[in-house]
């Protein structure tokens, strides 16, 4: 099995696909002119088709952090009142940025693993004006998906602007930001979109632009404001980067030829698969249930996580993560986002019975894959 | 000559190295564990070695402008009195970045195609008492290399930090930074080093990290000290560009194989080269004498460079630079940087000297050759 390429079934970075790679090792190109001002129209609107908007979908030569930065620092000001909402790592981050930049934040703390509660977040809004609610959609590190669309209502409702992370879902789940209320999205190239780490993004409606001319919080290299104005021209401010954005291109490109219903029901049907498994093999799921994120499952781990991850490297050439922080060692992770078809969902069940078998954890590798392989087939998904 | 690739002789980005595009298109890795460890190890070796530092290089995820902000956001506070030298576009984005982040800032401005006076930063910083000195050392939009090693000198003697922009030469040209006395180099991925832009590097010596301590500017994903922090457990902080980073790899190994001296006399020689044949065709440099860069030739142009950059590109897919700001259409820029051989030359020369007389300026073709040759010969460069 080490003659074959590392399987990538880990939150992210997520495995290329050809036409992608293909794409980075093209020569180098110029990063003005009409060639790279079609390049990024091109990827402008396939993104913002992703994110659901009509504003503007911008381009950033950053990690997705760098992206949350953007969007915080860009449409807010310092001592402005903030709601955080933190169900784990991701969510963490957004408030630790906000406090950075000195903004004056409250933390609804999620306990990992369960969802943001709407009724709350709106008992919240009422209790005190918030000029901002930041939140994640997809919590990598528990495997949850918030419901952001109730929040986003409740956030409106309450005349607050939503930021939000959908680093670890864009191109695997739908988000539609216009009609749900969701000011600002957030995402990353590394997890649906197939690409390696190196490329943020960021979606801004008008309610955005609009706090945009107001906030005052310093920035310069990842100021939308300037982002925006240099697309409009068909640039971005500085130097991007190119080999990574023609590879966007091509992997925009492979979801437009899947097409994006088909692309989002195989990423509901491989995490149906995956969670068959664990829970075949008689394991708990970490995420709440109807809060289960389609694109990464966490499990409780009958043994150190750590242990299995490192087995599963070494002896099979699968990486899967374990867990962040508190849950290190508790919970492992399997990704299942971008180019993910049964095939490596198979490879992954194989690799994980025999990892939790060799570290002394029983279970029926055919039961798990027989769980797999029905699951997908209900979800209507090919299991070759 | 529509056949073969266009060839990049704008500054930066700049032409790829056949082990740096495979590099680039390999499979997808994960951005910890051991693998990037070393790689980064590597990596940071080799920056070091072209920073001539014994401190840190930590890579960061942006574009240049992105490792400007970083240094000086990392180093100071608001309010802190900043000397910024501008002599050019990336001058004043040095100092742009520190206004917005409140650094309390004199400019002095040095005439575009002039090198800054170390006797004139020294009168400065006699008379009143600044935190940092902020500079370019090669000065992409005008080909003038500013005498940093004496601005260095009386900025250490004031008592000043040093934060040097090092974008366009590091890789082609010696930088010491222990020896001279820059507290932070700041350095681009698409420049000497031979790779598509996304990654920008800051190299910090411990008076930076002492200033570090103090610094009050707000910042998070640019912060160098939470890059030191993880670049000791072998990481980043956040999600890197892992196909650059792998790049970066062979890029420094490239450098390795030719010999750090033999590429900066290379570089030298290929300046000459250029100069030689500009000069033949009866045209002025731009940069004042004594101080133009090896790795950028400006020229006044006798035509509307803008007319002279596209009919290169479009007649000879050779791609050279206009004039930025006020001196567009005025100048024309070559860049001769990376993976630059005579041959490279040649072909540009030829270009131009087309170009050059289709826009009814004439020109001698082979008298521009020749002293481009004969210039380069005497700077012991292989001229096949």
């Amino acid at each position: 099995m080490a003659q074959t390429d590392p399987l990538l079934m880990i939150p992210g970075p997520t495995n290329l696909p050809p036409q992608v790679r293909e794409a980075l090792g093209r020569p180098g190109f110029y990063h003005r002119g009409d060639r790279m001002a079609a390049l990024l129209e091109r990827c402008s609107d396939g993104l913002r088709h992703l994110m659901g908007t009509s504003g503007d979908a911008l381009i950033l030569t950053a990690s997705g952090t760098g992206a949350m930065e953007a969007a915080i620092t860009s449409l807010l000001s310092p001592g402005d009142p903030v709601l955080a909402i933190e169900g784990g790592k991701f969510g963490e981050r957004l408030r630790e940025i906000a406090v950075a930049y000195r903004a004056d934040v409250t933390s609804y703390v999620v306990e990992p693993g369960h969802a943001a509660d709407p009724g709350q977040v709106r008992d919240l809004l009422s209790k005190q004006r918030f000029t901002a609610v930041v939140t994640t959609y997809n919590e990598t590190s528990t495997g949850v998906m918030h419901p952001v669309e109730q929040i986003a209502a409740a956030t409106r409702e309450a005349g607050a602007l939503m930021i939000c992370d959908c680093v670890s879902c864009l191109g695997g789940v739908p988000v539609r930001a216009d009609e749900w209320g969701i000011d600002a999205v957030v995402a990353g190239s590394q997890k649906c979109l197939m690409l390696p780490p190196g490329l943020a993004f960021v979606g801004a409606g008008e309610r955005a632009w609009e706090a945009a001319e107001r906030a005052s919080m310093p920035n310069y290299y990842l100021d939308l404001r300037r982002a925006r104005a240099s697309a409009r021209k068909g640039q971005t401010p500085w130097t991007p980067a190119t080999a990574l954005i023609a590879a966007l291109g091509a992997a925009l490109d492979i979801i437009d030829a899947e097409g994006l219903e088909a692309v989002f029901a195989r990423h509901a049907a491989m995490a149906e698969a995956t969670r068959a498994a664990v829970t075949a093999a008689g394991l708990e799921l970490f995420a709440q249930e109807g809060f289960r994120s389609p694109t990464v499952t966490a499990v409780h781990s009958p043994v150190d996580s750590s242990d299995l991850v490192r087995y599963l490297r070494e002896r099979h050439g699968v990486l899967i993560s374990g867990g962040q922080g508190e849950l290190k060692g508790r919970i492992f992770r399997i990704g299942h986002m971008g180019t993910v078809h049964f095939e490596q969902i198979e490879r992954t069940v194989e690799a994980l019975a025999d990892g939790l078998t060799n570290l002394s954890f029983g279970c029926d590798a055919a039961a798990m894959l027989d769980a797999a392989r029905q699951a997908a087939t209900d979800a209507g998904a090919e299991v070759n």
